[in-house]
């Protein structure tokens, strides 16, 4: 696994989270050569990014490549939750029904930044497409995950005249439990995926986030190898 | 001028070329905050840059900022001319016709990319708008400079759920002809404005770009004021 330019077959965009570790897992199944990209914007902790190294380098990718635009942060920080210095994380039982469109945690235009890079790579080494981990939970708060997104992103995409990369997102009708299921088929090492927003010695168990994993274990009846400071996973 | 975080009626997307520059001031004089904004993404020199810092005080915008993704001509390099350390810059008169639908200047995916992150700077200052300095010229190698790209990324873009921002190019029909002589009765100072590729102590006069903007002051019987150390303008 290293950083350098090299011809692939597949990027993959992880963050170190569950969806996108479980992703990378199964794109690797499939594609020879897969890179795997992981973009600093400025996030609240590293923790996740680790995590992405951690599964590149379990997934025995071609490439593991981090883009460092953590300058993002700066003006990011105005209205994210999920950025350093930015408002507080909530716990998912105090977000009100009327922000749960765009909650606090949505970052603004995030995929569109990190896909647009990501296909900007893919088309710099070669490859057909980028994959990215939605998923069918995150419709309900994050425009840049639901169906009509990655639709219209491939519509634009394909006027490139000579490499236009396509964006695939397999995971996308899948629930977390679904992913959870999957990952474990793949024998995904889910102690070394991070989901809490916060950040901290150990996941909160309480922010929206924490507890759709939870939730996701519990359908599956599996164990969730992280413990949790607070909630129903304390 | 600051480069602080505030609330904004406009983003406008600047490189400290011509037609940038000029959009600058078109949009200045109809917006009362105006943020600009301008990103390193690797370019091969710094020229351009130092021209937008000019001239977005000279059109007395509220802000300007520098958004650091140098990181990114890590990949970009390996095929885009405009990058440092990236393949030589073409003369326009060496350039075979096959090519020049996208040409080796062609950066991957880098309007989608300033684009994006630009959007998100506007959503997060509560800016309803980006503009960017896309001309007529440019479509015949650059797919991200096209009306279609326009309206797809618009297309896209409408999907946020609460602060969408519309793209706008409101030079995208003219010619650099006419954007000289719009600049011209704006009273741009055309002698802090970058074009050629290649950023040495003087313009170059052969690059695909210098051969186009001595010929935009010829058509409009102006002058331009930068010296060239080459071709029909030297």
């Amino acid at each position: 696994m290293t950083a350098e330019n090299t011809h692939c077959d597949a990027v993959v965009l992880t963050s170190g989270g569950l969806d996108s570790s479980v992703l990378l897992h199964h794109v690797s199944r499939s594609s020879a050569r897969v890179a795997a990209l992981c973009v600093n914007y400025g996030q609240r902790h590293n923790r996740e990014m680790e995590c992405a190294r951690f599964q590149a380098s379990a997934a025995g990718v071609a490439s593991f490549f981090i883009v460092d635009m953590g300058c993002l942060g700066t003006f990011l920080k105005t209205s994210s939750a999920l950025i350093q210095d930015g408002p507080a994380i909530p716990r998912l039982d105090a977000l009100p029904e009327s922000v749960r469109q765009q909650p606090p945690t949505y970052v603004p235009n995030r995929n569109m930044i990190l896909l647009s890079v990501a296909a900007a790579y893919a088309e710099s080494m070669g490859a057909p497409c980028v994959y990215y981990g939605a998923q069918a939970q995150d419709e309900y708060g994050y425009w840049d995950c639901t169906e009509r997104f990655l639709e219209r992103i491939n519509t634009l995409l394909a006027l490139n005249r000579r490499n236009a990369v396509a964006v695939k997102a397999p995971l996308i009708s899948n629930s977390k439990a679904d992913n959870v299921r999957l990952g474990m088929k793949l024998g995904v090492d889910f102690a070394h995926t991070w989901s809490c927003y916060r950040g901290e010695s150990m996941a909160c168990g309480v922010c929206p986030t924490c507890v759709e994993r939870i939730k996701a274990f519990q359908l599956v009846g599996g164990t969730d190898p992280l413990p949790y400071s607070d909630g129903p996973g304390s």
